[in-house]
């Protein structure tokens, strides 16, 4: 998606060796006039897939999946983190292991949001170990849902999320596909959009 | 808010005392109609304000917050509960006491986001204590920058967050304001818009 990669170029910054901060237009600091074309670019891509949900986790997902959602007309649904004080439904749960962090930590969604009649798209802003799509799927399938695709604002190629996630035989789609870091400057691969 | 009330009826559950459960379509799943509905409220409201950026936390506050900064034509800034490894600038925080939790955290945002010259406007699901909108009120004034009013989705208005935003003279705006909980039912005074 060339305004996201022309964005990156402009706005991104290179931390050591493997770190791509775009904080000033997604994930601390919002575009919604980006978020609106990437909305528009999933919606193109699913349009005839007959999506009933959008799935992310909290927090950085949350609006690019909302202007998915919005473009097919459904709901969108955030994984959440932390179990607050009213989520007394029944949870479905999975474990995920943040590389950066070196934390295991739990998501869940309520039951009651998903069935076996429910055709999902995953969207997430990041695609780097793949273990926040793999628990969001791991969800998913305890639910019965049908899992259309996962898509990637932004996927770091030289990681082995996409990898992983194409072995569970669900499609990776991803705006912008970074080979790795020279000198600073971030090569690309070709897009799925 | 006409539409949002009536979804609170139709949706909303009452938990004990004090909470309302609106997971259906604002905290955990997410309705984009109803999402745009609440976002162009607000922009109609602060259209004329001059507002250069839209403020919120994560992460239920993040999809209303884009909505209404889409509308104005202006950025949105989730403030972060956690430092991640591409925050390497300096971070204005704040403490923020939660009474559901029973927990202080630390709420943050990138200093370089926010100016002298910003106008902006907070947006929150829930004023209920109101120490998150405090939270970010002390960030804010850190940098400097002007803030127009406090934009509230939900507002219990049993509890004192109101009273203690609007002492700090900045006024509050809120689309529903429950008054309290009577057999389970939810009751309304009259909404700000």
């Amino acid at each position: 998606m060339d305004a996201l990669i022309s964005r990156i170029k402009q706005d991104g910054t290179v931390l050591g060796e493997d770190i791509l901060k775009v904080d000033s237009f997604l994930t601390h600091q919002v575009d919604p006039v980006l978020m609106r074309q990437i909305g528009r670019a999933f919606a193109q891509r699913f349009e005839a897939s007959g999506i009933t949900k959008v799935v992310t986790i909290e927090a950085s997902g949350n609006v690019p999946a909302a202007y998915v959602a919005e473009e097919l007309g459904v709901p969108m649904i955030f994984a959440k983190k932390a179990k607050n004080v009213t989520m007394n439904d029944e949870l479905l749960t999975a474990e995920v292991y943040s590389f950066t962090k070196k934390i295991t930590s739990v998501v869940q969604i309520s039951r009651k949001f998903l069935s076996a009649q429910d055709k999902v798209l995953i969207i997430d802003d990041f695609l780097a170990n793949g273990q926040a799509a793999l628990g969001l799927i791991d969800i998913l399938k305890a639910a019965g849902a049908e899992i259309a695709g996962v898509g990637i604002v932004i996927e770091k190629s030289f990681q082995s999320g996409r990898s992983l996630v194409e072995d569970t035989g669900i499609p990776v789609i991803s705006l912008a596909r970074i080979a790795g870091f020279e000198q600073g400057q971030v090569i690309f691969r070709e897009a799925d959009l």
